[in-house]
């Protein structure tokens, strides 16, 4: 409806936007989580970003935004063939989906398409939200008052990239890769330490401690609030800059070298502070190397290890009862360690 | 039905009378919570106000109330231009929707229309209470009984301007601007401080302890009773003047400006009370807006920020365990440090 | 079914009894709670009461009871004028209607009519119990077993006059002004302090402890379920003396004036008791109009306001730790303080 | 389908086998409840008496079993007369209902008749099982575990004599007259104090210390199952003695009178034993009249007093931390401090 | 499917084959409750005994089993005689059902039929799995995994030898005489006092303790699964002399005389243990009268009323404080006292 | 979609790997458990297994996968010959079914076909996974945080090899012979010990803690996701000569005997360890012979024993408060000091 606030124009919060641009760039690895405060500016961050995507080309009419031209990573109509070898194709805005707090599984998983089995007899699937998010951002406020097993449902699909509905009579598999950005006050409910394992960067957020950037965060939002078209037109070459680093990070990441030293060094990084599995070593890979791509780099070094050491690694830390550290704190040591020796 | 009882003849709760009036000139300020004893008229004022406020134009028959000579913030058929480019209008009272305890969630945010899914086998969607409520008021009494999940959907709403609904097969968006009014007794059900962020203002109502008022009090309440009619002329002249008091503030506002320097004592303040994120600074800088323009100011001064700080501010303390003054006291304290300086 | 036992031939349990003729002069007095014993007559004196109230004239096949000529107050179809202006009338006898346990809310409040959405495939109301009590008697034996959320929902309905339903896709406003009796038994549940501070009056019933009176209820009880026609026949006289007392006391209300000195010692009075809010003076006050119009006098005294100081405030008192005498005893305490003084 | 154990073969159990006789005689002294082990024969019991009842007439077709030729108590169709004036009658036996275990609430109280529903598209009642056993007997086995909202419906319905229906869109009344029965061992399961007091009498049922009554029963019980026909052959003309008294007992406990001092007794002994309410004496007096007229009396005298004095008085007793002999032995010492007297 | 275990190659677990063989003798005895570790055999005996039963008579198409010449106990449609006095004859497979985890309730007693409903618009009564278990075994494994309604249900059907339904509109009662076998692991989930109480024997098995016996059973039942048919060839005459052993007993039994001493044994037996009630005596007088009958004898011994003393009493023992022997010893010690006497 | 990780390219997790070899030799050996750390690629060796398996025949539209040719373990149609006598045949891949997080339990066991029912108006059935999975694989992801009663059904059709389906009126009997494959993160949610018990194979996996190996993960697991088809062409030859072992193990598994010595150490293991009933011993033997016949041997000696010990009974050992030593632990001393002996 309203135009939205523009990415640019956010006021500090370094982190946080830096984690979405890597996911724009490389939706492998894995979803955003951000943490912090109400009142932070979470949500208005990814909703922002999704006036920022470059449009994408899918099939026209297909439920799922089917990439024309692909093989794989298709929905069965689309990867069947269809009526006609080469589908028509149109241009769509990167879908950001949200996921409003009482939705019903059905409508997030698809169901049973009531209308046409009631009218027509047949049994057909409706797609739901995990649909319509493919190739997309899904965002969830509030992912920490979503029921559990609707959280497990969602990052299950997340990592597998499709979505296989058993229910009601129907037994469906749709491609789903997207990119899932949670946020949450981790004051008003815990994360299981298992959900936060599977979000591929973490990111705080705070309300800023000093005075004139909260004048002028106030002033931005009022300005913002009282003429959002003008606001946009102002910030309009800074957002052309941002989506351009995008695109060509999107085209560059392909030929990003990763240095044998620089993998022994994130694992070494991830057995000092103790992380369970491989997700620590593959994040941080995918990370850096996303990083590297939007600073235009060819071979990902330590400096952009270490830059998203914290995001990729802070959440699977496990607690430590003789370190009270933070685990942002236990991150940054351990990398000044590592990288100092 | 019967004649409400008028606004003006309400006896003493100023602050509560205040922030009512302040809703009602800038909506954006985010929704009133009254607080206090049983018997003490909290919902006397709000539905006192809806008698009060100046009728509003409506497109014809749009179940959404839409404004016409809009493009922004309308629902998918007025948003369309629909049948006709120039719709009918209509002129209506706001409307106070009241949330009755035990409306399901699909009469609040819509759901599908069962009528029509029946009879023409088509899926249609039903506007619930949230839709008719667009542009007016929203009053839930003793919103501390209900389920948080519904408080926790109400809230969202209330602040985004739009219902999102994903149920039953339907995908709706649709706006829904109104001014949340949520009543109720903390000791019959403590609301989640989250929950209490969300509100914009909070006021407290009390018993009033001064024998002359609580006589004055049942007498009109006895008045009224006995003859509403004979009791609203005797008070209409009063009605209309708050009446034009809010029409005027309301053109008014559009031009009231916030020196720098009262922007940052609005952040000094919330600072210094240490309230999470940036909704205290926003809803500090709005209220003083509202009263100015209220007042008949072209400038927002200390003193209206000083006037609007207990209501914007005491529901967003967190406890302190060495302070144990109630929250109004400690931001009364924090106001005579700052502006005495 | 079977006649009723008589009003006038319950032995003892005088505090009940005026109570009941109370509300049955002024309904706007707001609910009488009786509390006791198990098988001390309290539905009893609510069914007898039944049999006397004088018959009432209503628009002939309107499901709420409206009031022919009347203006306010009506439901829908009555308050539009209807097809016809001069509406033909019914006299019925008063409503006195039972809620029985295990009542479903869709009875209670009313639903969407299935039979005829399912006949002629359109969405109609159908009436529930609220609606059949309007301008009548509702009775909620044990209501101290009921769900809250059903007994929050009937003490609003009550209170407001209206029943508003947001169901099923139904959107129905109706008059539901009753007189709400519950009656239980505190050792089998007890009522929230919210929920007892809404009732208008509460009387507590015992057990008598003289023999004498013990032997007479056993005796009446007895006569009467042997032979009810006769006993009935015994106190017939007894009978149309209450009632004209109660006819005449509803025409004579209108007059009573109430002097302001006895509205200050009403307000003195709940102020030293420290009643919340302003329910305790507004009972205490049109209880007493209530008896001085069953006695017959023009003007509200001290002793009408002492005789239902008790039924009226002691429901509405905060517990005292160091006073750990029971309410009621509170009560005439304060009384005697202040009429003394 | 198999014949049921004789009633007179029944070994011991004397005050159970009472109980039910009264009950039998005098269906208003309330229902019976059985307490005590498993495996003592209690259901024997009751489906003993069932086949010893005297069948009765009935309104032929009528499924609430009304009386042919009385004006009260009637269900609705026999109440207005009918199509016919004079109705067909019936000779069935007096039902004895089971209330099986994960019996629904529906088929309990009844409801509506879908059959009819789908086929017809119109409402109606399909009557439940109160309606079955109304001038019947309604045995619960094991009414402890019953959901408690389930007893309570039974309970008050027994009181009243009539169900009363709201549900569903019906609101149907019907006279539900019936001795309920219910059995219990209290080891598996506490009855609520409240529903002890509901029930008009309680006996207590033990497996047998004696030896030679031991083996008494199992042979008796092992000579049945091997020929259930023989055996009630060879117990006929005792069963006839029994039927007998009952008949005669119906007839003449009309004018079966109780002087005053014999219900001044009753009324001390229940204020000795401090029992709430009145339903100790009410029971007292009419079970006292049900045994005179068994025994073929015109008056009762304290010796039917003290017969029935633990059975209708001993589940009214509160419990006393001063006192920790049984409530049998309670009410034995009672009687024998006043009797002697 | 594949050929079943057969019966006479289990190894060892004497306690429990003598168990079934007892009920599959008389079922009256009530049910065989089998207690122990997983993976000792006990549901492979159940399903071995299957086997070896000799089939039955049933009437031809009748879903509930009945016996072709009874005139009792049969169902509804066989007991009025059905449209031919002389009903067609089939001979079928003692049925031993399953009562699988996660049966709902409506198939385990029945339910309305859908399919006719929806078709024919009529309502009528679709058997359960207690109608089919009728003349035969109901197996339930891992009984105390089962919800306790549906235990409760199912002991009272087996108790009663009926399936009375009261649901949807359906008042069905038909035969349903069978033996209910449970097994059980008491380490997952205890069965309540009480529903042990109602099981006619319990047995416990174990995992054998002797190094032969373990390598035996693995390699017979390896052979079982490399070659079942040739298995079961090699078996087939022990499987023949068990087979004659039951039908013979199953005529025999009727004869069996028992002597009065040693129902008094029986007796004494129960009152020294304390078991409630007077199923103790029953099961032991039935168990003891089946191995008679199994053994070939005449008239009851004390042998066999030692031989069956523990199976039929060690569940239905109290707790004991002061005594912590099993309750297997404690039967065995009651024995050899009062046999040596 | 994509294609999966090869199997032979997953880097150590030696004991996982054999325990899905061991159970795609002989699926008897009763399901593997995979327990271990989050992104340990638990689920890819499960993929990456099925790729590998080679197709097999089956009957062309059967929806059990019934192999031709059988005369047992069919469904019931192809067991009742089915309108031809030799089937059609046809070759698919071996089912490797995943049972999502979320499947409604009406889908795992299967249901009433809905959409036949309402076109057609006969009930038939609609196979669900346990279908599906015949003759292959059904893996689940995190089955400690299945619902209990699903993971009891699941186990109970893989220990008997058919499906038994009680509900909404249908009784249906189909073959379900597969693996089941669950894996878990005990640290989420324990299994019940009798769960544990059920599962033939236990294995662990952990993060690996050398350096190289890590980043040799990290490296190939990039280079899959970099170019899958080009990763899998370069480990096609070690898939297929894993393939060539997995078939003639299948063939020659038949033949391989276990001399009674070997039996012997089995069962004396089992019983120096204590586990309960027979399980344990069972599935040593199974295992081992299927190790045999994948080493090519012709007799399992102690050695394949040995092998197999920890996988095969860790998850059977109870708790012993006076060794806190880990399971395996236990085994592995168990087993040194018996085969040493």
């Amino acid at each position: 409806m309203k135009a939205p606030f523009p990415f640019s124009a956010i006021v500090a919060q370094e982190e946080m936007k830096l984690a979405i641009l890597i996911a724009a760039v490389d939706p492998s690895v894995g979803g955003v989580l951000v943490l912090g405060d109400r009142g932070t500016g979470k949500s208005t961050a990814v909703r922002a970003l999704a006036a920022l995507l470059p449009p994408m080309k899918v099939v026209a009419g297909c439920a799922y935004n089917c990439e024309p031209g692909r093989t794989a990573g298709l929905c069965e109509q689309c990867g069947n063939g269809g009526p006609q070898a080469k589908p028509k194709t149109q241009t769509v805005p990167v879908p950001v989906i949200d996921l409003p707090l009482g939705a019903t599984e059905d409508r997030v998983v698809g169901a049973l398409d009531l209308e046409r089995a009631l009218s027509q007899g047949s049994k057909s699937f409706e797609p739901g939200l995990l649909a319509r998010a493919n190739r997309g951002f899904l965002y969830i406020d509030e992912v920490n008052l979503l029921e559990d097993h609707l959280v497990d449902l969602l990052i299950d699909v997340a990592a597998s990239g499709e979505n296989l509905v058993e229910r009601e009579g129907l037994s469906i598999r749709h491609p789903a890769r997207f990119v899932l950005v949670g946020s949450g006050n981790p004051e008003e409910g815990e994360l299981r330490p298992q959900l936060l394992d599977r979000f591929g960067l973490s990111v705080e957020v705070r309300t800023p401690s000093d005075l004139k950037l909260r004048v002028e965060v106030i002033k931005r939002r009022d300005a913002y609030e009282r003429d959002s078209e003008g606001f946009a037109a102002q910030w309009k070459k800074e957002e052309d800059r941002v989506r351009r680093r995008i695109t060509q990070a999107r085209t560059r990441i392909e030929k990003v070298r990763i240095p044998d030293a620089v993998l022994e060094q994130a694992a070494s990084l991830c057995m000092k502070l103790g992380t369970d599995g491989l997700r620590g070593e593959l994040t941080l890979m995918r990370a850096a190397r996303a990083v590297a791509a939007l600073d235009g780099l060819e071979e990902v070094g330590m400096a952009q290890l270490r830059q998203v050491a914290a995001p990729a690694l802070r959440h699977r830390l496990r607690r430590n009862p003789l370190d009270d550290a933070g685990s942002t704190t236990r991150v940054e040591r351990a990398c000044a360690e590592l990288f100092a020796a």
